[in-house]
This record gives C-alpha cells, sequence and structure tokens, in this order.
C-alpha cells in the first residue's frame, strides 16, 4: 500500500491544518477532485491562492474565508478577534484588494464560554475593523455543548472589489523579495506565552491589517509588484515555497537582510524553532520588479506598519521551485516545513 | 442587579446559539453595540436577516455567512455537507438572490476524523452545489487537537448579485403567508436519529437548496413576494414570530393548513416537541400579496421541492408583532419558542 492509500484510509492528523505540504495534499486529494471544473472565469479554489477572483465586469471580486482557532484566544499582541479580522483583511489584501466591501463574522462558543471574554473580542473586532476601515456587515452565532469545543472557533470571510488582482504566483526572474517587517513575532510569541519561557522582555505578536500599508506599496510604483503572500502558517519559508514553486523561479534569500528582532532570535533558540518557520500575521512577502524595489521598501518603511521592511532575496529563472538560503558563508537550501510546528497558531 | 446585569456577568449558555429570543439578545448586546455606524448604504448588521445586503451600482451585493455544528455529522436525509451548501444558498435565496455568485468553505477537523467521513462530506458538498447550480470557489482547513472539538465543523459563506432584495420584514397586512412544504422534518428526523425512536418509517431531513424553488415563486409573480425566512432554528413559529415583529404586523395561521407528515406528528408527539417549533432546513415561509397568493403556491408546487406548498395564513394591521394559531376551535396565541429545543440541530 502506498503511502498516499495508506493516508487515504487514514485518519485526520494535526499537520492537515498547518499550512504546509501535508495540508496541500489533503486539500488536492480530498477537496479539489473536480476543480478543473469549475465553472467561472478567474481564480478559484484549484489555484490554493489566498482567497478567489471572479470576473464582475471590469473588476475583479474576491472573496476570502478563514477559521481562527488559536489556543490561548487572549495572547500577547492580541487576540482572536483581532487576528479574525486582521487575517482576512490581509488575504484580501495579498490579492490586491485594499478596501474590503464586508467582512462576515461567524462565532461558535462552547457552552460556559465566559460573556467577558467574549465582549472582550467583539471589542477588539471593531477596534481591528477601525484600523482596516473594514465592516462586520452579517454574522451566525452557534454553541456547542461543554467539552464538545474547547472555547471558541470563529470564521470570518471577506469581499472586496479590484481592478487589477495579484496572486502568489507572479514571479518573474530578477524580481527582488521584499518582506514588510520583521519576521516569526507571532509565532514566538504564542509559542512563548503557551511554554512561558520567563524572557527578560515580552515577546508581542504581530498581528495587524496590512490593507493600508499593501495600498502604499501598490501605488508607489503601479504594476511593479508581481505576486504577494501573506506568511501565516509555516512562516516565510513556507510562503517562499509556495510562491517559487507555482511562478517556477526560484528564490536566492540573503539571510543576513531578514530583519528578526532580537528577542524572537533568542526564543526561537530556546524553542529550538526556526523563525523562518513561524507563523507571521501582520507581515507581507511581496515579488516586485528589479527598478522598483528600492522605493517599494521606502514606501513601505513610511509605513508605521512597515518600518522594518527590507529586500531579502532575488528571483531567478533555474531550478524552478527551489528556495536557496544564502547565509553569507556559503548556500544552503531553504527546506519547505512540514508544516507550522505547532497547532493552533492562528 | 438587573437580569440583563447578571447575564453580563454570566457564561454563554446552549440557547444563546438556538436561533431564539435568548441568541437575539446576545447578539444585539454583544455584536451590535455600534451598528448603527455601519458605513454603508443598505442592511447591515442591526437587520438581523439572513444575510446582509450592499449597494453595487444598479444592483446589491448579497452576503451571508453561518457555521454548520451538526450531531451527528451524518443523518437521514442528509450530512453537514449538504446543510452547509444548502443552509447558505437559501439564506441568499431569502433575500431573493437564487443565483449565487460563489460559496466559501472553511473545514474545522478534529485530530482523528476519519478521512473516509471527510470525503463522503466533500461528495456531498458537491452533489449539492450541482443541485444549487453554486460553486465553492475558496476554503481554508484547520486542524484541532483530539478531545478540542467534537468531529467537524464546516462555515460556508456566499455572495450573490441581485437586482432587487426581498427582506424578512416586507410584510403587509392582507399579504398571504405561504410555507413552501411541510413542517419539521429536519428537526424530527435529527432528534428521531440521536433518541433511537424505534418508528416503523424513517423521518427524513428535509435539507435542500432552495435557489430555484424560490425563483419560480419570484418569476411567476414579479414584486407580489414581500417577505421570506427559512425557518431553521426554532421553526416555524420563530419565523412567524422574527417577521410579524420586524414587519410590524399581527399573523393569524390556519394549523388546519399547515402540512405536517403523519410520522413527524407521531415523532413529535413521542418526544413531547411541538413541530412548529423544530428546525426545517428545506423550507421557505414567504409573504405573498393577497391577489398573487395561489398563483405563487401553484407555481411552488410544480417544482419537486414544493409538491406541499401552501397556503397558511394572513397578515393584519392589529395587534403587531403577534401570531395568532386558529385550531377550528377557537384561537390562542402561538408562543415563541425561547430558541430551538435541541442544541447542535444545524
Amino acid at each position: 500500500m502506498s503511502g498516499s492509500a495508506m493516508a487515504r484510509d487514514g485518519r485526520i492528523a494535526l499537520k492537515h491544518g498547518a499550512g504546509g505540504r501535508a495540508m496541500r495534499d489533503l486539500i488536492r486529494q480530498v477537496f479539489l477532485t473536480d476543480a478543473d471544473s469549475v465553472p467561472f472565469e478567474g481564480i478559484g479554489p484549484a489555484a490554493m491562492d489566498d482567497g478567489a477572483a471572479l470576473k464582475l465586469g471590469d473588476r475583479w471580486l474576491v472573496i476570502t474565508t478563514d477559521s481562527y482557532v488559536i489556543q490561548p484566544p487572549f495572547f500577547p499582541g492580541g487576540d482572536i478577534g483581532r487576528l479574525a479580522i486582521a487575517g482576512t483583511v490581509n488575504d484580501l489584501a495579498m490579492m490586491g484588494a485594499t478596501e474590503p466591501l464586508g467582512l462576515t463574522c461567524a462565532v461558535v462558543l462552547e457552552e460556559g464560554f465566559p460573556r467577558r471574554d467574549l465582549e472582550r473580542i467583539q471589542e477588539s473586532m471593531r477596534a481591528a475593523c477601525r484600523q482596516a476601515a473594514a465592516s462586520v456587515v452579517t454574522g451566525d452565532t452557534k454553541v456547542m455543548g461543554r467539552g464538545e469545543l474547547d472555547g471558541i472557533v470563529i470564521n470570518t470571510a471577506g469581499v472586496a472589489l479590484v481592478r487589477q488582482v495579484v496572486t502568489d504566483r507572479g514571479l518573474k526572474p530578477g524580481d527582488r523579495i521584499v518582506v514588510t517587517g520583521t519576521i516569526g513575532d507571532h509565532g514566538l510569541a504564542v509559542m512563548a506565552c503557551r511554554h512561558d519561557l520567563g524572557l527578560d522582555t515580552q515577546l508581542l505578536s504581530d498581528v495587524a491589517p496590512l490593507n493600508s500599508l499593501v495600498r502604499a506599496a501598490l501605488e508607489c510604483a503601479p504594476g511593479a509588484v508581481t505576486a504577494m503572500k501573506d506568511p501565516t502558517r509555516g512562516g516565510l519559508a513556507s510562503a517562499l515555497h509556495e510562491m517559487a514553486d507555482k511562478s517556477g523561479v526560484s528564490i536566492v534569500i540573503d539571510q543576513a537582510a531578514i530583519p528578526i528582532r532580537q528577542e524572537v532570535r533568542a526564543a526561537s533558540e530556546l524553542l529550538g524553532i526556526d523563525p523562518l518557520h513561524a507563523a507571521n500575521e501582520g507581515k507581507a512577502v511581496l515579488g516586485v520588479r528589479p527598478a522598483a524595489a528600492e522605493a517599494v521598501a521606502v514606501a513601505l518603511r513610511r509605513h508605521p506598519l512597515g518600518a522594518d521592511a527590507a529586500v531579502i532575496g532575488t528571483c531567478l529563472a533555474e531550478r524552478p521551485g527551489i528556495v536557496i538560503l544564502d547565509t553569507g558563508f556559503g548556500r544552503r537550501l531553504l527546506n519547505e516545513p512540514e508544516g507550522e510546528p505547532l497547532p493552533r497558531i492562528c
């Protein structure tokens, strides 16, 4: 029996929700079996991008959805409510749609969930909506019995109209890779809080809606941003691999140029987790035409959420799909993680 | 301390997800605290309708979301996958939007969930999509640890464009109330299967996408359908109360005219549950201008999903918000249920 046939007889494992290869295989094998027949013009589920895009007259209707299961629901720097708004606003923004028409919010609660916590989460969602200039336009509430759900799950979907869609597969040889800020903050902050590392400095999640930051990048050099992705589950390594693979290019990353906070580096060493594999919830990876890369980085740095933006790599035509880390002492392959190292990170 | 202040210090109870008054109170108090400031033209969360509607040029973009937590996920007549597609297609249809542009599908799984069950659910979603001429255009997969989630939760959101929105608050005095078929089938089928009643005949859920049925009703008498609602959690009684309350009319229902299957009636007596309080997942309640009511009923009956359609009541101007049941021997108030009698019915 092949590995894949075994998996078909099998059971769902944590890695199937971890944003990496195991999840993509499950999605291809179970969810996308007749995706080729999707009867619309645009970007559908088979693209496995941050959302779908449907042609609507001279514009694109971008649609995205995510469920949020993070544990704990309140973490340093944010909570599940802020995460649910930012995550969906960011998925729209990664498709170039920086002005959400509306978000939906569906909450599933465990019987006995403290009402004050729900109120705090709602207040946080409202604040994140204000920051993103977005609105929750409709919702749903379900309750499961005690012990049937660990606390709270929130789903947000979002829709937006845009004239020009940006995908995660548009990288061309020569394009520069730009990150909008420090890497690994969300993943390490949540892990440190779960493990109570007793660090001197508190790590904070970077969770934030990025649509105004992305708009600044898109507007400073129209047409120059060739691909975007937010490095959530599986971190920067996973995002780069997916972009390289889908675009048919290789990517060489200058390790020294990747912005990583000193305290994130320290926590990642304590926990034995590569910060390049850790989730980010307020960062984007952009492919930019070479002539515009520095201008885009400057535009990003002018925005409060992009102060640490950096040009970190270059796309090449040879050996499509691989990602190479230039350490300064030599070059090595940057492995794609199987998935996010810890469950329920978002 | 007032009841409401006590509730604010409290914890979430099953009734807060049961579709009745307790749920609406929670939504008003926690989710809608600044809904008046929603910055768009159209129908927003404060309307608490089946979805939102945003003005887009000369049309309305209708958006809806629901999470599905039904237990068991496979039940007589359907499963959580068919329910998730039908439920969201029906919420769009209840706003007059019978041609879904696209659906999203976000699945949260418990570690250890059988992969074969997931495949069955996906196959069922695809079949329901074909029946509704709808497509899932994007999705999300999360996994929670063993014991952190009871099996599977699915969220679907949907978007559609429509020229004319139908709300649940448009009833006018004189309007006739039409139901598209037998009442209580889904709720009693799920309850009977949970309780293993040992009935001779198996009750089947009515779960079905109603968009083509609704289209037949809307097209046979343009402008004559004044309000629509699908009587899910809380059943026909809850839907009628909400429609009467929001529309500012009373409704008199002719009890003998309500179509109820004999086996549903039998099971409801065994379980002590009023079929008018039990959930439906393949039925709609329509308000229709009096001159068109019979034509709408005839158009519904020509459709395979509307064979048992019936005109069951009339709207009056006096005593707005109340629902009266005419039993044939006298008249009594039809009480609004606190919510669906059983948790996780959808």
